[in-house]
């Protein structure tokens, strides 16, 4: 609300460092005469706002008259479209873009459909294409930074360097023979490897990626974290998220799966767990105290009836929890702004409260909440001098952004991931006017066009 | 899926009226080399399709090759885009569009904030400007039929006519005075006017909409269906949508809201019962015994955290369910592919089960559901020839169209309102690759930016 920004304008003198001297600085990239949503802890908007970007971080913020202390050989003049930080997805599996829109609706698809189907057609070409295209439509629905699990995820850290996305990359790791290894644990192998190979790189952080307190083992996961621990990596695991799961593991352990897990030391904050549905209020304090991160995938667990997981408690309670969309097989759409209005009025819904999960609160979600889910709020999440260049402009004369009375109420309950005009991870323009720059979104369709004709034969058979 | 498509080939020869002799016969467009999804009973597919459209109806739909069979001015390539039939919007407020983001997550927003709002700033420009915004959204979104309940109706009226879509319109009729009468009730001289003026428009049904069962008493009620059956018009009403509605009717009559009204002799072939949120096994029964059309508003039901309508059970029994937007200061966005995926998956959610409300009934729903829920299913909801011409175009070269496994699937997980390329309605080419030709979209949206920008002064006051 203008009132708002008319509020915080008090604010500006703290939010960006003027140059030393009144000589004029030199930037990489401006944006400015933005509607700039900054997400910082005041929340300070500037109606007439601008962004300055050097050396791929954010130098300063505000008014759009700061842009007059820094010459720049590019300026990209928003007109009042609205700019804000790019959007955190803190569970994605985008490969499996090339199996979207098959088997929808089907029983026990995890056991019966999908690993069976993965197993039969799942290689590095499916692997780069699926990833490649499913960061594309990330791109173009606004997203900058990613934690995804999957096979040959060395594949997924060269998209990620190709199209020039951020992310958190976990090769998995299960007690079954997988696509990328024939035996059972052999995902270990190749997660050593592949850290190894990227753990130097600017934009991929490799990690290991348990797949879940059901498919890895006491003694695997407990190795998972002494690795993880000497290698400094993060943990991407799926947790609290079966029906099974929680009865097997009270079955046999007397606990929840996040008090097992806790039982083998693997809360803490390399870990980011994915679902946590089935989270007690006990477990919500155990994440809590352990800084667990948290990756809230409504759209995917509402699709497959599991549940509404405790988000709204969750973000209450100060856990890191960020939105994900889980892989496109089962939540079909790998942007975070189509999760928005699910997460807010699911939330709503199970709550029994038309005031729980407030649209400014689920913008906070996918952008600080996703950096904290991420264990990276220091670097990304908001636009603040200091932090990654990760941002994104919005356009504002979309048909469903008229009226605008409220900034957080437009995004959540009335944009789209068509709005998205442009994209800018570590300074660079990824997306300009819907244009990816850095891959050919048409290419690359055509290649996923023909991998989906193969995957068809394949169901057939 | 392929399959489907292949399998209903052998029924073409049903679907359409070869031309009499071998010569060529006369059209008014022709829509070719497009995936045809016709809705029609059998849900006969043509991959390569074409839809002959003359006089406002259509008069062939079946394989491209059909097309050959007639001569057209105007030829529209869809170069393997889907055509479908237009999206039927059973409830909505159109006018509310200036209103859209105002008061988001505010408590007892109907009475302490929508009431007094309208009562204070409501006029014949506001219902205008906001109406003929809200159509061109949905428009843009896919829509070509609406039902819709405000004041000033006949504005809306003039808003249908401009912009060429097909609506049923209400005018309000409720206990109190409103923006366009003084007296209580004064919404019956206005109904009486304004369907004598428009009850023979080739795109407009005027009808009279009692708001609701809480706010038109007995006597009343019985008025509006003994008026309705003299004039022959529809009744739209928002029926068991609030807590409150249904602990008074249990209190005063011991009845439930539906059952209330059957009392009073309102249900009926004439009903459009928006919400119906409160709705027993019995309670559909009636709703099926009567022949009442419901409209299922997702988006706002959940958004106010009222709960889940029992639209998967009624569809299942035979009861005449449509899909809904409710006004955009509820759900804020008006088109109806985006209640799509809401609809699939939080009837999942509802009914714990992850193969409830399957895509192609969500489809059906959003065609033929809404047809049959505006008693209008021998005219519109589906491409057969003989009815009337209301189709869409949508772009399947969108991201998340590919890969393409079923098209049902494809509309309801990952389609959007931005896919929606070309609309024709009666035969009228209204959008044409996002162009509307029959209003400015930029000159409106002008118009309702000055009046949010006048309603944001009356709330501050």
């Amino acid at each position: 609300m203008p009132d708002r920004a008319i509020a915080l304008l008090c604010a500006v003198p703290l939010l960006f460092a003027a140059p030393a001297n009144s000589a004029v600085q030199p930037a990489d990239l401006i944006v400015t005469h933005a509607y700039v949503v900054t997400m910082n802890a005041s929340k300070a908007i500037y109606e007439d706002g601008a962004v300055v970007i050097k050396d791929g971080h954010i130098v300063a913020v505000g008014p759009a008259a700061i842009a007059a202390a820094y010459s720049s050989p590019k300026t990209i003049d928003a007109s009042g479209d609205i700019v804000m930080p790019g959007m955190i997805d803190t569970h994605t599996h985008a490969s499996m873009t090339v199996f979207r829109g098959l088997g929808d609706d089907v029983p026990d698809r995890l056991q019966r459909f999908i690993f069976p189907l993965e197993h039969k057609v799942v290689d590095r070409e499916i692997v780069y294409w699926g990833a490649l295209y499913g960061m594309a439509e990330m791109i173009q629905g606004g997203v900058t930074t990613i934690a995804d699990m999957y096979y040959f995820e060395d594949e997924v850290a060269r998209c990620a360097q190709k199209i020039g996305m951020r992310g958190i990359l976990g090769e998995t790791v299960l007690n079954a023979p997988a696509p990328d290894s024939k035996e059972p644990y052999g995902g270990f192998e190749y997660a050593r490897k592949f850290i190894q190979d990227f753990r130097r790189d600017p934009l991929v952080t490799p990690a290991f990626a348990p797949h879940a307190p059901y498919t890895v083992d006491a003694e695997h996961l407990r190795i998972v974290q002494k690795e993880a621990d000497a290698l400094d990596v993060p943990i991407l695991m799926h947790v609290a998220e079966m029906p099974s799961e929680v009865e097997d593991i009270r079955k046999n352990f007397n606990k929840t799966p996040i008090e097992y897990l806790d039982s083998l030391g693997l809360l803490s904050r390399r870990l980011v767990a994915a679902h946590c549905i089935f989270a007690s209020d006990s477990d919500i304090a155990l994440l809590k105290a352990r800084d667990v991160g948290v990756a809230h995938n409504m759209v995917s667990n509402i699709k497959s009836a599991k549940g509404v997981a405790p988000a709204w408690r969750m973000f209450n309670q100060g856990v890191r929890v960020g939105l994900g969309t889980d892989g496109p097989m089962s939540g079909n759409t790998l942007d975070i702004i189509g999760q928005l209005g699910y997460v807010a009025k699911v939330q709503k819904l199970a709550n029994h409260d038309r005031n729980a999960m407030p649209a400014i609160d689920v913008v906070e979600m996918a952008t600080m909440g996703g950096a904290r889910a991420l264990h990276m709020e220091d670097r990304i999440g908001s636009l603040e001098a200091g932090k990654l260049a990760d941002v994104i402009v919005l356009d504002r004369s979309s048909t469903t952004m008229t009226p605008f009375y409220d900034v957080y109420s437009t995004l959540v309950y009335a944009a789209s991931a068509h709005d998205v005009r442009t994209a800018i991870i570590q300074g660079r323009v990824i997306m300009e006017d819907r244009d990816i720059k850095t891959v050919s979104v048409p290419e690359v369709r055509e290649h996923v066009r023909g991998l989906s004709r193969k995957i068809l034969a394949a169901v057939g058979q």
